[in-house]
């Protein structure tokens, strides 16, 4: 079912009730729409939130880089946007995505590769992309 | 299968590969091991996360009461710990639990019922607990 976006006033709605930080972001968590699989947490500001809802493609915002991160601008590993959730305080975001390719810029498909095992950290899963295939090698 | 702990000194070694924030925190995602459902969004400190991985019981902290937060503890819906699972960056920890009744204060199943629709925010599942059963009537 292709993302259909709220109109510009319900969206405007939307915005108005979610409770923000004090630094003016929310924690957003991807997760694969069918599969169920968590791939990876991230932050939006009001303006990211806004333009995920508009234009059905994941856009974060990079707490390093302090500006918009449209998730695969550069990698070409965009999230399709199916459906947006607040939670019930309002100050998170689950978004249910149709994730191309991988959502780490490890390679990987999940950024949560690391678990906490008796015997240590273990990597469960290995980059399905080379990193330099992902980011150039510039 | 039940949840093992690892060695004091293992666990100590995997607290100490974890990137807290400025306020000693790293956000903390539950999810249903076997259906894969997104529950909740929390916080842990360093003590919250050695808790849960010595008892197998999700602890968080409660940034509000600013002290530990034994999930369940009051209402008797408790997060059983199958894996914890670090991210790419170490700053964010997902929790495969198995979800006693419900993680929501609401009395939900989930703490992400409100979808963000075209025609507005729809919650999408109703409470399956009265709040007065979960936290008593006092």
């Amino acid at each position: 079912m292709p993302y259909t976006p709220p109109e510009p006033s319900t969206r405007a709605a939307m915005i108005e009730r979610v409770k923000f930080n004090a630094d003016g972001l929310i924690a957003a968590i991807a997760q694969q729409h069918d599969t169920g699989e968590v791939l990876m947490i991230a932050w939006m500001n009001a303006e990211a939130l806004r333009e995920t809802l508009l234009s059905g493609r994941v856009c974060y915002y990079s707490r390093s880089r302090k500006k918009l991160w449209r998730k695969g601008e550069t990698s070409g590993q965009v999230q399709h946007l199916h459906e947006a959730r607040l939670d019930c305080d309002r100050d998170a975001v689950l978004v249910l995505v149709d994730q191309k390719g991988v959502a780490c810029h490890t390679g990987r498909r999940s950024c949560f590769y690391n678990a906490l095992r008796p015997e240590g950290i273990v990597e469960i899963t290995q980059p399905e992309i080379a990193a330099e295939t992902l980011y150039g090698k510039g």
